[in-house]
């Protein structure tokens, strides 16, 4: 056989059906598989938002080729929404399309860094980031988010790892997989920092509709008047439409980064899927408060967690935010991988290990608590004493 | 602002919006717009297809992310029916879903290339092969398909191209843009010397479905019995099943590339939007006939356009295929983008300039003539002779 790209050739294979097979050893003697491993929505879409789906995924409007940059009705429809809640000057023209959040990291990384180029991303990285960059060949720079300081890194920790080769800082708030959120003041001197030295911000905002303070605009990057010249914002309406398997995301970014993406994307994929492109169009504006429900849903299933994780000895949240609690397990002697893969196989509880995302994170397991309702998250003590 | 990636930033603005640039110039006065432009079925989806897409996005079954490598159900289909019409061992783990064969090319080219390899295509090239490899920093070798020849490269000429750092050879047949149908003898010669020189062989067989004989193998390749060493085939289901909207495409391969497709996949995509995979999944069985009757159709524009382009003093179909006439216009003195713009502006008809596929194709212009019912393909001689 002739041989592979050695970078993509030395990835390690995807993460979540690793884990996804330990759970499939669960023989269910401590009661349902509990599957707090990937981070899916527990609940259903609206109904509205299925009814849209089905309308527009039925209709021959939808079945040409579209515009490469989205749809112009979800392009404006999400424009207005962000620009409501930054409480910014952001136009459909700053909107790019993307099928995922997965793919407008791919794209805006590539749209700014190649072959020998850097990225700076923050220890533990969301592994996705990591293997993306990996796989184009462009270095992963990392600065450690430390569990002292609630997994966020230091603007100085930044500053000296920018190196000339680094074109961009990644960043994911609310973070995965710790949870950690990124004050608007640490975003604020991280972007200076960048707009200083020339940087692109990559700022992963997948989680920002579960935020606990929903009125609020997480920060204030977009209402800066220059935002456009370094700022990429990236967002998924998996998760805050419960539609994954319609795979839409977004970026938002000046026009000239939409030109140079529109580039990459028209070889990627055209235009990413139009009919539920559409669907959503007409659900952003109209499942405002459904969106706000489910922010309080899991805002409660949060405080949840809390309380049942203080009755497991040894157990401890390092640190907990919009959809993921990072906790540091009690079995000294084991890394991450072997309690996840204990906790899976014997316990029925599906996290992902600390040491996915990075060196150093042996003793933290990641679990996606926003997936399960307040009664199986309170089924969690039974379950991680049996390991 | 902070520097693009040069690969990225070097790039041409996409060549379809470019064209429909001109397009919209055009005055009316000859009459409506003749749109040759992008490859896309002038006719609807069959209303079966229409009903499984409503009825599969309508249901929360597709809501939550998918396979990786796609729907079992749609895998297994797809392989089915490639088993059948290759006379071949294909099995749904030969198969890998991606979001069109755009990005089944992307991810292939980056299986098997990295930066610094080259990929070896047949000029003209097939636009987003060509920007695709460059954006990834891979080097673009190429061979000349002369029209003497009717496009088709030579073994000889392939093999001398063969140089270290050549990963893959990349061909498209029936190809895009000249129409040109490789013969299964001169496929199965180039598969041999890829096999002997250990390099890939990736095949995009994107309009298969619309070669003039229909019950017969496109080619024998699939049904050696160590094709999965280095074969690589890519389908599209835009063109055939009318819904390029949707975004749904193939890869089959061995299982070793199956699974680095998987890791690339995971990062670009996680998975292919999974809605329409469970309609295409239900649609494959049971609308054979209709695949068959569209390939009629098609067919019948082929003998009316040659008779139409003979009326037209100058210009030569140079060669012609399953959706795709290489047409060659009279105006020496202009290039080919000159032409096409003019073309488009004064007499609304929309072509791709051959200049768009590489060198030495300024003669040239790409009607993407299957789109077009007859009666629209009759009005060309009174708009080519209006430049
Ligand atoms: C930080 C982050 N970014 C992006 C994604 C990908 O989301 P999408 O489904 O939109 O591709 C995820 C999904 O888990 C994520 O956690
Ligand atoms: C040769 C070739 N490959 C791939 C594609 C892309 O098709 P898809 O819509 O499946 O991405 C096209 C579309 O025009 C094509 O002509």
């Amino acid at each position: 056989m002739p041989p592979f790209n050695a970078h993509v050739d030395r990835l390690a294979p995807p993460a979540v059906p690793a884990v996804q097979a330990w759970a499939r050893e669960y023989r269910d003697g401590l009661g349902p598989l509990i599957d707090m491993s990937q981070a899916v929505p527990g609940y259903p879409p609206h109904p509205d938002m299925l009814r849209f789906l089905a309308e527009e995924a039925g209709s021959t409007r939808n079945t040409g080729y579209g515009d490469i940059e989205g749809e112009p009705a979800l392009r404006t429809a999400y424009a207005a929404d962000s620009a409501r809640l930054y409480r910014a000057q952001i136009g459909a023209e700053n909107v790019h399309i993307t099928s995922g959040c997965n793919q407008a990291f791919v794209v805006s990384a590539l749209a700014v860094a190649g072959p020998g180029d850097a990225v700076l991303a923050v220890n533990p990285v969301y592994f996705n980031h990591e293997s993306t960059l990996r796989m184009l060949g462009i270095r992963v720079a990392t600065v450690d988010g430390r569990a002292a300081d609630g997994f966020l890194p230091s603007v100085e920790a930044i500053e000296k790892a920018l190196t000339p080769d680094v074109r961009a800082v990644a960043l994911v708030s609310p973070n995965n997989p710790t949870g950690a959120v990124y004050p608007p003041d640490l975003l604020k001197a991280i972007f200076e920092l960048c707009r200083r030295e020339k940087r692109w911000l990559i700022l992963d905002e997948t989680y920002r509709d579960f935020l606990p303070d929903g009125g609020q605009p997480p920060h204030g990057l977009f209402a800066k008047a220059d935002w456009e010249q370094n700022l990429i914002g990236l967002y998924s309406f998996s998760k805050s439409f419960c539609i994954p398997g319609h795979r839409l995301g977004a970026i938002t970014a000046g026009t000239a980064l939409v030109a140079q993406v529109a580039k990459i994307m028209d070889n990627l994929q055209i235009c990413a899927p139009r009919a539920a492109q559409a669907a959503l169009a007409r659900a952003i504006p109209i499942l405002d408060d459904w969106r706000q429900a489910n922010r309080v849903t899991i805002q409660s299933r949060t405080a949840v967690l809390k309380a049942v994780i203080a009755q497991c000895p040894g157990w401890e949240i390092d640190a907990i935010g919009a959809y993921f609690a990072y906790i540091r397990h009690p079995l000294e002697g084991l890394d991450s991988i072997a309690v996840s893969e204990r906790l899976a196989k014997e316990a029925g509880v599906v996290t992902i290990p600390g040491g996915f995302f990075g060196p150093g994170q042996e003793r933290h397991l990641r679990f996606a608590f926003a997936n399960a309702v307040e009664e199986t998250i309170s089924l969690l003590p039974d379950r991680l004493r049996a390991v």
